[in-house]
């Protein structure tokens, strides 16, 4: 196989999404598929990881200056500990990872391996948690999880293992507890529109959806350009039912004792699969330059006799713009042309390109390009680490407005079962309809085209119901707004 | 229980250790024992994990600046990987945790929940490493692995599961390799010497307790206070044995074939267990400034017709050393006295008090108290941010001094094998001998006083054996200088 057939993405996004998707997590050398035996498992590359570092940077440093703090808990919680919390383990037990030996023995009572550490961390806020004065009480946990899923592996979307965190905390009141729940759906939605580029809308999961034992549910979704919806991540008002199921109180002002008011919230992995499929096209992954491990690519373009001052040129602005903290990557590799190195970068997500020519050295100017639009320009070279600047914010605007065009276009109403069906059916998106609350009337969506009801939005005047509206689905009065949508 | 015997550590650093060291660890929040059914667990708390996040944010920033990129391999490792690097699994066997079950089936093959990550990330390096131009290659990752040692738990010294890094690299040349391998092995030094105020010895170990298959295995050593040593770090010239037994092999300039030189190196949260270990008393946790959760407490002290004013004077202090970017806690705690706070703070390891009351009010300064010696001064309020940094440098100065001495002092020489045993069991530390290099001659002082061989110097002139030295256990030939010592 040669490299310039190596290097090229054959899947087309529009009309093959998922194996377009796949070939690009390959081929950008984003990820590999775990070994043999080890099916939903993948090898996270450097270059993904970076990926992730970004966004945990970005997110824990929001999490620190708004007063949590990190710890870490055992990868294993007892199969004990995981029966106290009834409501979840029945959600997750065909899911469970089992230790069962160590080493030579068989352990006396099984261990799963952590699908989320909830229960192990609960039992611990409770001893820790004991005066009003020790309240609010916020620890996070960055890790991996494991839940054994059976559906087909997709890099990010769904594997058996993923990285993610996972947030607890504890308060003296409801209110506070609300409080915290919205400070880290903020969070999440500035993860993914002032980070990844990606606008998404806010809102709540119905009743039926909401995490077991939860007051409120609320979640980021973000639509994808196939019309499907992703959870980007999801905020939990717990209220007190956790805390009185594992006994997380406090002693309040007066001496009495309280249960707390407890809220869980998590970000995953997924963020880098939304991040790919929103962005990335059929030549190959988009990023933006807040996440790209290389956020300017020097391309010299030379003849023999012009090499040395091509080369001292891209070298000086190289060396220009590293000083000023932008990541950059002169590839003066003489083994290949420049139009396999513009494939090969455009396949890795650089945002922008310098282009250095001997006739950009004589006019003492750069060509600039962006990724993915390759929109070219001339640019002078004095003051080149700010006009870089400013070419990025144009990139992440450009991003930004095309997944913000693809929303509004995507958002769509409909008032019966016919028209929520048949404009999911040719559009994908969402499908805003009033409805009765009734979870049979999600089901019949859902056994038809697999649609459901990703959110109701928490927005206030967009939720309202206005007197005499009626569920779409059964006719009965109707009581909340619901987006429909397919969904990762 | 009073609250003020809570804060208090009863046992003594001097007299006992084991349970003093456990005291300290449970009182200052660091780490809790695991759940009933999990001994051998901890849960490290927020105070601990700031701790590691900042060794891991120190050497971190070192590895990405000399080349090093992280990645994130899974969890589990099919059994038949851990077989094919039989040396390893000889080694692991009995302490490997199994995944057996997912759900409600059984796996046809078993999952060792890894020990360690080479046998699943070298198969991977062999895919991606291809030609010259693919080398050097560096993987490194954070994550925690669980071995099921049998021994009594210490946090952060003996845990089933422990955090870690490891690092895996391919090089073109055995030099390359080498020098790898002392790049890792310096900036573990660093990581002790210039973050954790530990001064340590670098060294080689033994012919016989090298990783199995390496060419050379390198240690950092760290003497504790009571005279035991600490495996600070390692890291392994690896030679071509690994590249042979995986494969890993490069297409060289001609064209050829070639077996890569490898090299791997971890540091382990037991580096947390060194630094608590080594600068912490009676008192409780003693801690440098730069990994200090907290680097300045302030603490007023007011009568009621002070208040105000000292309240004011400290809180204008406060917000002019967060300014600043120092980590500091005005401790304006209406319900507990100076003396309470100052214990606590003692306690958490606070490394520079500010003490204010009306006085220094009066007279435009701060009274500055170090922790662990209680060398107080007076300071201008001017130039407070200043001022404190250089107090910060004093008191590191204080705390290396101290383990340097305590170092110096307990390297002592010794030409026989009753002055090996003699010295080490009058005075524990480090005993220099002449040594034939026969694990034999190791063997006959493990046996009698648990000291095993921990290094040989890797400084040339300190390893170098005069003509007709013997060695001090059999009379044989010296072929190294051995360093005896008992060891965590």
């Amino acid at each position: 196989m040669s490299d310039e057939q190596e290097l090229g993405i054959t899947e087309s996004k529009q009309y093959n999404t998922g194996e377009w998707y796949a070939e690009v997590v390959q081929k950008a050398g984003l990820a590999n598929y775990g070994p043999e035996g080890m099916s939903g498992f993948i090898v996270t590359r450097p270059r993904a990881y970076a990926l992730w570092e970004r966004v945990q940077g970005f997110l824990d440093a929001k999490f620190k200056s708004t007063g949590v703090q990190n710890a870490y808990f055992p990868l294993f919680i007892p199969e004990s500990y995981l029966e106290r919390e009834k409501d979840v383990v029945e959600g997750f037990d065909p899911e469970v990872a089992w230790v069962t030996h160590a080493g030579h023995q068989e352990l006396e009572e099984r261990l799963a391996v952590r699908p989320t550490s909830e229960s192990i961390i609960a039992p611990y806020m409770a001893q820790w948690v004991r005066s009003h004065r020790d309240l609010p009480m916020r620890v996070n946990q960055w890790a991996s999880v494991v839940r054994w899923e059976a559906t087909e592996t997709k890099p990010f979307f769904r594997t058996k293992e993923f990285l993610w965190q996972e947030g607890h905390t504890a308060h003296a009141t409801h209110d506070d507890a609300w409080e915290e729940t919205m400070t880290r759906l903020e969070q999440y939605e500035s993860v993914y529109e002032d980070l990844l580029a990606i606008p998404v809308l806010r809102g709540a999961k119905p009743e039926h959806d909401k995490f077991p034992g939860a007051h409120t549910t609320t979640t980021v979704e973000a639509l994808m350009p196939d019309g499907k919806s992703v959870q980007g991540a999801t905020s939990h008002h717990l209220g007190t039912s956790f805390a009185e199921a594992f006994d997380i109180t406090y002693t309040d002002v007066d001496e009495e004792s309280q249960a707390t008011h407890t809220t869980s919230w998590g970000l995953s992995w997924r963020a880098l699969g939304a991040l790919i499929m929103t962005h990335s096209d059929d030549q190959g992954l988009v990023l933006p330059h807040t996440v790209a491990p290389e956020q300017v690519v020097v391309v010299p373009i030379w003849q023999a006799d012009t090499q040395e001052k091509v080369l001292e040129y891209a070298e000086s602005i190289t060396e220009e713009l590293e000083a000023d903290g932008i990541r950059v990557e002169l590839d003066d590799r003489d083994e290949r042309n420049p139009g396999f190195k513009f494939n090969e970068w455009e396949l890795k997500g650089v945002p922008v390109r310098f282009e250095i020519g001997p006739n950009e050295v004589d006019d003492d100017v750069v060509t600039v390009v962006h990724r993915p639009d390759g929109e070219s320009k001339e640019v002078p070279r004095e003051d080149i680490a700010e006009t870089v600047r400013a070419e990025f914010d144009e990139v992440y605007a450009k991003l930004y407005a095309t997944a913000e065009e693809n929303l509004a276009e995507n958002v769509r109403e409909a008032d019966s079962r016919a028209d929520i069906l048949g404009t999911i059916g040719q559009h994908g998106g969402y499908v805003k309809a009033p409805w009765c609350g009734d979870e049979d009337c999600e089901a019949e969506i859902k056994d038809q085209i697999a649609a459901e009801i990703v959110m109701v939005p928490l927005n206030d005047e967009e939720a309202e119901i206005h007197g005499g509206e009626e569920c779409a689905v059964c006719g009965d009065d109707a009581e909340e707004t619901a987006y429909f949508a397919k969904s990762y």
